[in-house]
């Protein structure tokens, strides 16, 4: 009989105490492992039918582990899969059930040619696939509802601001509809870090692969991933995948954080633009007037905790040798927030953007107010005075500060004709309104991707397209991983027939 | 009778719309501020009685108000307090407590002159300053732990390192004490975090003050504060004091993450300078004959999520306006969690220094074997030849050199005077032993904080008076608070007596 | 003689080939060095007139020495101090001068008893002491620039803002009094930056302290030191003073960054209440109306770089080994970089405020039109009806959201009087014109630190007496370093005399 | 005549104070711009061709326009294209460079139909492309040199590490190839932000497109990019591209952070594992003896500067809103920091890879020592004496405990006999030789990705041809940039000699 350490664990042959109180505490990883039950389990199965396809286990023994494998499953469905903490991870647990049910031969059995090291870094990919395909659905979901919002209001005119300040007329369809072109670009970033994450690492096991003739490609296929990673020492040892996607995040949620910005703005009285929903509203409790955009605000302020979160991972991973360190366990807590906050963030303002009232009127008197058709009027005097740019510029500069110093604006036909004239210009009133007329001056707009109807129509529909295929590219993985669940049942059942 | 708003919040007056259910998700902040129930009963007290003794409120009313308070108190240390998520957050779950004791009327009164903006910097400052404080001890309970282990260890000699390679022999007892040296600075910056922590925000309202005639230096008084923060506006909206203390668990954990480094390194078995004890370490699911420094991995990486932390503070701040904003709220999770991860990393910490093996034999086998001691033999040529430093440097370098290159170390004495002779410089075999022993080299530092046994004793002496002097203010504030809590107590029962 | 190795370098000896051309590009650091010129002659000379007081040179030697050091400052502030790159930093550069001018012998004794690890550290605490001084009185100066545009806005009402929505009214003095009660905290922690900053690691040599006897608090005193780093491994090896400067500045900056963001926000044609000076905006070369906020920008974005410098040590510094490590080269360029952009701007934004043009009239008119005194309302109905704060929130919120809905204000006293009368309330006209005056509201508020006019006037002078206290402190501090300066310069003098 | 404002900008019309000395300091950007003036000068040949094309300027004009960028690029060539501070950019010294040529009306002409907004961007996106190259081409050498390193070493045992501490025998080759795996993952990267950053803005005009009738996609074509970003608004405001790139690399510097961490810990005294070369290598001014491994330090720390600058683009794009804002300049110091230092930390551990010398015979030595074959003993027991893999565990973990307290190894065949014999386990000496052999051992390892000879040998070749895949697809892209300046320089030949 092999002498038993005084360690309960299941490495303790070598060990002549006991692990501490505070040591347990601060190294179990339950609370983050419990999220990969499911996927710890199906590994296990994989793993076990490969075992036995290779023949390094028998069918009796595959069988006898597949039972206890297919039981551990109905109890976690059931919400019923015992997880204790003493024993440190999920695979631990899993592994002792199946000690319990089949015997301590089979637990050890399941684990030859694997290690925790693989284990838990496949469990981690397996898990993160699916959250990044949540996470693709999701923007998908918010880039529909600003494509709905955008149509109809082509023509629908508002200022378009550059530092915050007046620039030129855009529309609401052009303004909603840049946030769906920046979304587009993270759907890329989000489906590169998909697949550099779905790729598998079982079968590395615990730095250097096996001794045992395994079949990796066959665990690979069996758990829905596009291939292996294949050098083991890497397989166990690199999060890279970890740090691309919280990357990916950061960038999502730095473009959030922008749209949630113009949200609290333009809901501001002094902007009036828009208002966001009662729903999505708070008041105060002591200011019986308030209604605060506190949504957008959270949203704003959620960039920072998905910041955070990348931070924490890159600093871990500074200067850490290579293979396998405990340091890499702290991996996951920061990755499944990131996922969760980002994820509700997105929906959040999905919800926002549904419901949200354009204050048209409001838009339209603002955009006469403030000069926003100062370019134009530049423009036409290169056109149809032939005058350089520079010039043009300066002489409509020189005008805009005339005005402001008496209180007018380009409504104001005759002023501006006037000052013009006095500037070498002669243009008639009816030029003038057509020129100065933010709506006029919109549809003027031609260039690609301009602010022009037409030019946003054509946006509208590119962009459409675009987000059309990111989210059929991430339905179609999420059924290719489904089907290859469905696979490894089947197989299951017909070696649990036999 | 008031026309009740559509919402059922305290604060729907003017709303059509329920909170929306993600609204509610994504808002409430139940989980974070469950931590500082305590603190928003006693600061409800606290009011409540300014409000009374400032003739605000009655003194019935001020009965009815405190018997619900207290009643809310017993049911918290009984793990009963409900605290329901749609009430979004603490302070509302106290008032509507109190709401439902003692009517309606009482809830109201009890909110007079003050604000959920300035009741919740109010609670984090409460139960920020006592955690404040449970880091400082910690620290010092590490500090304890260092010089314990320090002292008779101040003519032990080990390599001291730097650019991880050999540098000069230098005594465990140096090596442990330049810890406690560094942690010393960390209590300072903690002491500074505490100092900017503990004033009272209380009575600033909702950001302006209120038109009520308060007495906010009473407020803070029974509330255990140093003082006021004193401006209204500042007091509701800034959080520096969040991001300092971040700043100051960043440092700390930085150095923390040196020490954690060193035991994974000096516990290899290539250096094998020092072995974990057992219970602080875990061994391979697979690998039969590992012994792994989980703990001190754990410690090290725990740096990236304090870092983390503080990022996502700071970029919440970042070009958020003045006053309250709901960004604001999430400053507490990433706070509270810091501090949690910190505390249980020096406790890990302390823990491992306290029973920590020297392997002493292997300490003094590689201090003599990589030339240590090289700069002793160049600092006695520039005493006793009356060569410039340089030229000795250069002799001393040539002479290693030509040892590498044969094998040898400075313990071969004869080659080492051969090959001194060839430069010219003529050692007796006791010169060079007294000059390149290790043992002897150590005894020769007499420079203040130098490694030398004298130095070390002294450096020992002022340090633990250091340690001393923090862990006293540490314990001193702690009691200040204490009382407070007693005097407000007694304040309360008083006028429930009435 | 001693047989020079292949390597040119003062540490040639044991090496047997040059550096490569890469490794000299990657490693040397004259570029951020050279800072720090005056600070390493000046600690030179310290270093070598304590080495004469402790009889480790001569008074002949240190003549030699100190006159070639007196050359290197002249032609260092005649700007043609040579500062070679391949003598890789400037503690090189300066003692190879010293050798060029007095012989490699007195270059070697300069160089007894220190090394470039105590050195380095201690020129980057000289250079930085200074700069946190700088910026202490950069900082003070933008606080009397606040105070000095407060002072008589004390009753100058503008809206107070929370979730960026109007709260309560304000005056411009209180708003602006805010950034400097914020600031005061930034001082303080620059102070506390500078003081653990201020204390003198030379002399801790490489790592381990020397067997020479030398005077470590005598050289401390001379170079205008509070004291020293008394243990040799932590002065040498520790850079959290580093940290904490950058923390100190990420604080600062964040705060900066919201009165950056207001200035932007505000001066938005929407909000319109101020207007930046045209020397600190700019505009468009394609817009001729545009004024663009360019400075504020500027300085919101600013705190991303003291954001990442600060994030660049603190991962530098994760996982370190104690000791000097390479990696600590890097702790100067973020430092330099984080103090200039931080100083440039505060006086940036100082220049901003001294020069801002606040728009009073459209400050009352906004502050009238949004229901910001709605509070008082109910305030007024709990201390005149004597009805529960909570109903009142309740019967005024419902009267907002009436209001809004017919398109009316608070201004419209009769239709105010008809709703409350619906709830149950009358008010008399005059009851309803005295509450919800703006200005009425802003000079009832009289609780301490409140927007009151009276508490505003008190608050103005406790700032700005705090203002100058910390102003004094960085002075004083500065004077002392001088005196410092000017003893060594003296006892320089009477060493060449003799 | 345009009454000229009282500013000399180019966009003075409206202005009537000049610039403060204080925020053209704050604002100016030429020294960041400078390196895209090639850029610049090719952006305005290609807008220029586009507009003569379009029929928007004459083809006399174009001709006067392209004479003076000629001139300028000739200028810029020789280094002597001036640079003006006070002309605040790039853009603004190459259109008064055209205009003092060609008269202010072609400087006015060449700014048609574009702004500062498009053009700041498509440069940078020019230049950055380039050198993401540039990194990808310097990530393939160091890739190759540690293939080359690996190939003929692949049975050149070494120690595997888990933990730092001992796992199991690997090779050499095995060790250097994971880094090429990791690295191939960084090329994908890489590669996709190159793919994101190639796409042209110009034509975007400030934010809205322009009134004239442009041909984007020509001049896309033109400046060699891969197509346009359509969305105008997008264009212009957004800086994801540059985060994206900021990414990747923090990635490959928390990679490359790994690499240097090893060299550091391998070339310790006490690992000995490998010997950086000494032109890699720097010593000590005080300590002889020392040669320290400066340039993976350097490396290591590296890391740091590449993360900070990450997190100073995510804060500087937090909640900014859409659109240009001028916080957006401050993308670029920050990007090319991250690119220089990056690269030239790829070249140096390249140069350190290259000239590293594997101390063989210590390896080989330390893989004996430390029972790393145990899990092989264990694998031995499962596959010959048929006991689960958890019995086998115990057995041998009991097996190492009792061989450390006698101070053994198992290299003590017999004495590893006796102790499994009272295990109840009986192997022959020969068994036990041939399973604990760390070269049979290493041989042994057979499954996908393993560190046996084949495995590796296999590993080898896909990773070499991974590595050539990733420079073909760099060197075409560089090609097809090559390209398409040779044509724009073909079309101005042939418009200037109209």
């Amino acid at each position: 009989m092999a002498k038993q350490g005084k360690s309960s664990k299941l490495w303790g042959g070598r060990f002549s105490a006991e692990m501490a109180d505070i040591a347990l505490d601060f190294s179990e990883s339950i609370a983050a492992d419990s999220r990969m039950a499911a996927e710890d389990i199906w590994g296990s199965e994989a793993h076990a039918l490969m075992l036995a396809k290779c023949g390094i286990i028998s069918r009796d023994d595959l069988k006898a582990i597949l039972t206890e494998l297919e039981k551990a499953r109905e109890d976690l469905q059931a919400g019923k899969l015992p997880l204790r903490r003493e024993l440190e991870d999920i695979h631990m647990n899993v592994e002792v059930y199946v000690r319990q049910g089949a015997g301590p031969e089979m637990g050890g059995k399941l684990h030859t040619a694997r290690s925790r090291n693989d284990q838990v870094v496949t469990d981690c990919r397996m898990h993160l696939r699916t959250r990044l395909l949540d996470i693709m659905e999701a923007v998908a979901a918010l880039q529909k509802a600003l494509l709905q919002r955008a149509r109809g209001n082509e023509r629908t005119v508002m200022p378009g601001y550059t530092h915050t300040q007046h620039a030129q007329p855009i529309s609401v369809a052009f303004w909603l509809s840049s946030y769906v072109s920046m979304l587009a670009r993270d759907q890329d970033r989000l489906w590169g870090a998909f697949q550099r994450t779905n790729r598998c690492p079982l079968g590395a096991a615990a730095l250097a692969g096996t001794s045992f003739p395994t079949d990796r490609a066959y665990v690979a296929k069996l758990l829905g991933f596009d291939g292996v990673v294949e050098h083991a020492l890497d397989a166990v040892g690199s999060r890279d995948f970890v740090a691309e996607a919280l990357a990916a995040l950061c960038i999502l949620m730095s473009n959030l954080s922008r749209l949630a910005e113009e949200f609290v703005l333009f809901s501001t009285y002094e902007y009036g633009l828009l208002e966001i929903h009662d729903s999505l509203a708070s008041g105060s409790s002591i200011m019986p007037q308030k209604k605060n955009p506190c949504i957008a605000e959270l949203s704003r302020a959620r960039a920072g905790l998905v910041y955070g979160r990348l931070m924490e991972i890159l600093t871990l991973l500074k200067a850490l040798p290579s293979g396998y360190n405990r340091d890499l366990q702290q991996d996951k807590p920061p990755l499944w927030q990131a996922l969760d906050e980002s994820e509700m963030t997105i929906r959040a303002l999905e919800a926002m953007v549904r419901t949200v009232k354009f204050n048209t009127g409001r838009m339209r008197e603002l955009v006469g107010k403030n000069f926003a058709t100062a370019t134009e009027l530049a423009n036409f005097l290169v056109a149809n005075r032939g005058l350089p740019f520079r010039t043009c510029h300066e002489i409509v500069g020189g005008l805009v500060a005339q005005l402001i110093a008496e209180g007018k604006t380009l409504d104001d036909h005759r002023r501006v004709q006037e000052i013009l004239r006095r500037h070498g210009q002669e243009l008639s009133l009816d030029e003038i309104e057509a020129v100065c007329d933010p709506q006029a001056c919109l549809v003027r707009q031609v260039s690609l991707g301009s602010t022009g109807p037409d030019s946003v129509t054509a946006l509208l529909a590119s962009l459409k397209a675009v987000h059309a295929e990111a989210l059929k590219q991430a339905r179609s993985a999420r059924r290719r991983i489904e089907r290859a669940r469905e696979r490894t049942a089947k197989l299951v059942k017909e070696a649990l027939a036999l």
